[in-house]
């Protein structure tokens, strides 16, 4: 069983490669998505991660239309999550999605919920293995796609505006 | 980051405890459920997980009305999801639920979703606290609720059927 | 603003007409399909509507994978649901989906969900369009896939088995 | 069957009551939203209309919270749709919510789903009744907290700024 981390760090920071990308949303909690006890149900965390992903992947060259046009796709093949403290009906919270340096034909993202005076409400990770379109095989030479984003990553070019 | 383990146990089974609890489900898949490459969209599983859930928690004792009468939460504080095939539209499978003894206040359930071929598409595990629904506190002395569920499980009664 | 028509119909059944088929679910409700006061939260009856309408589909030849096949598709252009009782979490209901005749490239479909006491909770109705999968258009000939379901319905094979 | 109005207003605006109030947030369709056609699956536009409408409830004295501190309940027991054109995956649109004025003990309430274009995707509109959580029954006299949004209202406050 994956140990529970409040606020460490899922994916290791290699030394000598660059920081990780954030993103960063604010959002509220709507009707639809709390339980019989006013509470997000913890199911529902996927689509916040994805809305955070989304975010970030528009950013960086990696969103789902970027994909399909290079023949490519982004299985999610791991989805963790750890919950801390609940969300509740109508509260403000931030989704930070954080994209880890890897070498390899993958995508390591980070999440983390929140509260508005900082605290973790949740956090997890999901890892996405790409994939060739059409034999469905692993990537084995990291794909023209990644190395572009991983130039501009590079550069700098995703830390100077954090939205 | 946890292990991918395909067909592996995600919790120890302790020697000398009995053997887990399990329930079957057959499913099929609902249009609403995949996504735009025609399989089930990653978020949806959680979905899956508690229908299988709750199915054997009617068969133990262990369903929501049974811990709000005996004034307990069971807040899920975990979820994994490991994906090793896709589940396409229309597709029917099986929803395994196994619930392993443990002896603290907490449950832990894996969950093994099965191709009519017998092959795993998913698998994962959640775990729940016993939180008291007054003071919200972790229950230190094992609940009466789940001394029955225990007392009834070393009998051998969930073990008869299959369903 | 539409009627709200309790165990009235939504569409007219045309003298001379085959009578509508039937087809019946029973389903419990789900902890994720209920919202902060324990009834099922009312946007999440679509799902259910489209469980009811995928089995009468399997049965009449009218499923996604038929359209798909024959170049069709069959979007819903209409919607509607009029809430008359809640559902409450654990419940078991009945899912009565009913497909009535109709001349056009159309499928006009009601919903009722009954509790076990025979009282409806909800009713609804959708309308779907056939339409060809590669211009877009509205079939203005009814297609083959059509013509085919109208002829076993017309023989009664629809009627043998309710379910 | 309710007639299906491009652009018509499905409630009356009776003449001489105050003019209707309007909100609209611009969203992005998430990858989770669309189905195997890559548009919005139909079902997923009470999500959206739930936006909409709280955003509009926040700011009009009608949300959640309201209710619930008045000892009101605001069920929804009519819901309608009707689509005329997709939303696809990451189109950007406006969901722009219209309350209309209403003597009686109820929310009726217009959605208009926007291209970027301004073409109408999908319009509907729910009716909700105020309720007194204690017994469940309708209000027969428009609760204090209904009044006191009228009051403002009228008075021209809620048109003022239009988000």
């Amino acid at each position: 069983m994956a140990n529970r981390r409040r606020g460490k760090n899922y994916f290791k920071r290699a030394e000598g490669t660059p920081p990780p990308v954030t993103a960063e949303i604010k959002r509220h909690v709507h009707f639809n998505e709390v339980d019989l006890l006013g509470i997000v149900w913890h199911g529902r965390y996927p689509v916040y991660f994805e809305e955070g992903s989304e975010q970030l992947g528009r950013r960086c060259g990696l969103s789902y239309k970027d994909f399909y046009e290079s023949g490519l796709r982004a299985p999610i093949v791991q989805l963790h999550v750890d919950y801390f403290q609940p969300l509740r009906l109508a509260e403000e919270f931030t989704i930070r999605t954080v994209l880890v340096w890897d070498e390899g034909s993958k995508l390591n993202t980070e999440y983390y919920l929140l509260k508005n005076d900082g605290s973790i409400a949740t956090s997890g990770f999901t890892v996405q293995l790409l994939t060739d379109a059409g034999t469905g095989e692993v990537c084995i030479i990291s794909p023209p796609l990644l190395e572009r984003c991983r130039t501009r990553w590079k550069s700098g070019e995703f830390h100077i505006k954090n939205r």
